[in-house]
């Protein structure tokens, strides 16, 4: 059991494009008591100048954030991650908010570590990589301008998480949650390619668009916070199933 | 009663000394549905290149900040103020935190209108701006770092409003939550049935225990919050796996 969950938690900027927000993200984080900041493929160089500057006293936090050239690698061993979105187009949901899910995932952070993605200012995440997500988290923003600063958003995030930590102490529940166990996000993306071989090949998928129902499906298996022994069971079952795709007898096709 | 609390509420930054974070400032005020900005003796011209860049899409509301040269002119007419500080030093308290009092203060907004004082980037609001404030607030920061950039205090604090506004209403939250779409109990014990059958008949669950298996995936669906949409899409898959496993051929039995 970790006595400080925050420290447990990263933030991950996927392809950030300027260096000020970077720096202005470790501020904020800094402010909420976050410090491990996970950048991948930075379009400018985040030690430049300029992200020194808006990082004011969070100058040590930026320089020891760690970067990587792609989100897979960033994500290697992460065994809880979320993704952040301020859209909440079609086939991308649902969401929750970060007031709903912070509690939880500060439970979450006292047992294992965490990250949650920020995509880059102007697009925002892809469906791509909000797919590992075990949630998929939505800032709260009046219809007016729904288009969150980079640092904003991270700063609404820590804040939520900030206020969660101080609400959800040590002197909660002792009783061990779920979440050791959880499967690592390696063993997971091989279940859901898994799944998704099998479902091509039964013909429930459609070859051309699988992505929409395996989003579905997506969702489903990662509100349910899967352990390794969960992917083991469904893993078992898919073999089984794989069984009697293969053998199927071919003149049967079409019927 | 005014129908948008929000457009009830002034933003007033005193002495702010960068244009870039009175645009930011506008930027955030616009993502959480506020409009009325206040500025009082600002150092640099608030309309400048900088601000507006800062401003993105909320150049509009920049636009329209009421300019004032004192801090007495700038509130007459009020009769609700508050005072924010990062600070808690002497003499200045009690301080409440936004998520506290934020309700209370869209409560408020709906009959009359309120400011809401934001300090000097270096110093904060002294004492003597705090004197006339009926309410002092602070930001929750962590020791780390308690010295939140200007744009970004009033991003919480402007936070909080809007996520009061959602919850102080007729008909409380407006925030769809996940549940009013769970599926109902029957159709998820039904899939379960449908699920256990399909098991059996590949030989994946031992008929003389099969609750074990099932105990363990219904944990998994039960966490997962399943809906309507999502039992028919596993339905669905369930049923073209049984035409798999029906039409497999006799004879490979025993292999």
């Amino acid at each position: 059991m970790l006595s400080d969950p925050l420290q447990n938690i990263s933030i991950v900027l996927v392809k950030p494009q300027f260096a000020g927000n970077i720096g202005a993200v470790s501020r904020a984080m800094k402010n909420m008591g976050l410090s491990r900041l996970i950048l991948v493929s930075p379009a400018q160089d985040p030690f430049s100048p300029e992200a020194k500057m808006m990082a004011t006293s969070a100058k040590d936090l930026l320089h020891r954030a760690l970067i990587f050239s792609s989100l897979e690698e960033a994500l290697s061993g992460f065994r809880w991650v979320a993704g952040t979105s301020a859209r909440q187009g079609r086939l991308r949901g649902p969401f929750i908010s970060p007031r709903e899910i912070c509690s939880e995932i500060i439970s979450i952070a006292r047992s294992i570590p965490v990250a949650i993605l920020f995509g880059p200012e102007d697009k925002g995440l892809t469906n791509e990589e909000l797919a590992p997500c075990q949630a998929l988290i939505s800032m709260p923003t009046h219809a007016n301008l729904s288009s969150l600063n980079l640092a904003q958003a991270v700063m609404i995030f820590g804040y939520e998480l900030y206020m969660a930590t101080l609400t959800n102490q040590t002197g909660g529940s002792s009783i061990p949650g779920p979440f050791p166990k959880l499967a690592e996000f390696q063993r997971v993306e091989g279940m859901y390619a898994h799944l998704e071989d099998l479902l091509l090949r039964i013909g429930f998928l459609d070859p051309k668009n699988p992505k929409r129902i395996m989003h579905t499906l997506r969702r489903i298996f990662g509100r349910a916070n899967l352990s390794d022994r969960d992917v083991a069971i469904l893993r078992g079952i898919f073999r089984q199933l794989d069984w009697y795709a293969t053998h199927h007898p071919e003149e049967k096709k079409g019927e």
